[in-house]
């Protein structure tokens, strides 16, 4: 595994960490499966993270926190309903490819955070979706986008089609995110326009 | 957990495998909280499958085979694509429905599969995806579907649009797995008509 020498302890423990849980799964991986990737001591590690379980919230904190922040700028631009839905779903998608690890950990360790960060990131999760059905629900408003769905429905329907993509983006493969980002976001602005 | 005493006991301790792996993950699984939970000893279990991975191994084979048995069905029937890709996008979200528990291990532990096994799952996987593919593909050549995105592409969006529900549907919320398959299946036809 590649890691980056120069980057600062902490996040150098969440890199490691990140690559072995999405690697091998976080029940099959151990603090000393991590410090050893690391080169670094367990004393070391349990000086910034208090067990296992903290390495992985941290992990889902990370991610989450970066993308409400990234929709909270978009949603700031003032644009319309198509052009900022346009602008997260292609966001989303660059940020799948961009923290496949993170994703993939994301995905599939949820129900292995501890329970109190659970519902932390639940309700994380729910703010950062909060944003594209705020924006579905304006855009069939003012009748840009179909009446025959619900909001909630439509944007997990989306998030399935952006977030299904931890399990096939292949970094080599010919397309880039930018541009697969921009294909999904056609196909799913065709589907949730008025139809007709 | 609610088992049916009067199911095969192959079938039960699958059905308690599936449940169990679901609920607490596959590592976190011993073969002991499955004989536990199943009222068998593990001399009966033993006497039916070899390990752990083997019933991990049996879930993916039942749960692939019976969708490429449904999507056969469909193509068989002789409709024209917007029909058979219509009824394929049905059929996978009332299996996803029915199956949950099957297919959140599916999804979630196929890196946990011995690698021949994978390799085998990974090309009924693939087998399974050729029936969208080919439909997709021939809408296209008949004008009916958009030719800006490619066919496999436009699959792992559906896919990823369906296969997301195993993270959200609530058996107990108010729509039917019906009502949401066909919900689905208007936004994604939709999605993938030729746009304006």
């Amino acid at each position: 595994m590649a890691i980056n020498d120069n980057m600062p302890m902490p996040d150098r423990l969440i890199e490691v960490a990140v690559k072995l849980f999405a690697e091998k799964g976080y029940d099959a991986t151990s603090v000393a499966d991590i410090v050893e990737t690391a080169g670094v001591t367990k004393g070391a590690l349990y000086h910034y993270y208090t067990s296992k379980d903290e390495l992985l919230s941290q992990i889902h904190r990370r991610f989450i926190t970066a993308e409400i922040k990234d929709a909270q700028r978009i949603m700031a631009q003032g644009w319309g309903p198509r052009e900022t839905l346009r602008h997260l779903i292609i966001s989303l998608v660059e940020s799948i490819v961009s923290y496949r690890f993170e994703v993939t950990v994301f995905f599939r360790e949820m129900h292995r955070l501890p329970s109190s960060v659970f519902d932390e990131i639940k309700q994380a999760r729910d703010d950062y979706a909060g944003f594209f059905e705020k924006t579905i629900r304006q855009g069939q408003e003012l009748g840009e986008f179909r009446h025959d769905s619900h909001p909630r429905m439509m944007t997990l329907a989306l998030f399935g089609a952006c977030n299904w993509m931890y399990t096939w983006y292949n970094p080599d493969g010919p397309f880039s995110a930018r541009k697969i980002g921009e294909q999904l976001a056609d196909i799913i602005m065709d589907g949730l326009s008025c139809p007709g």
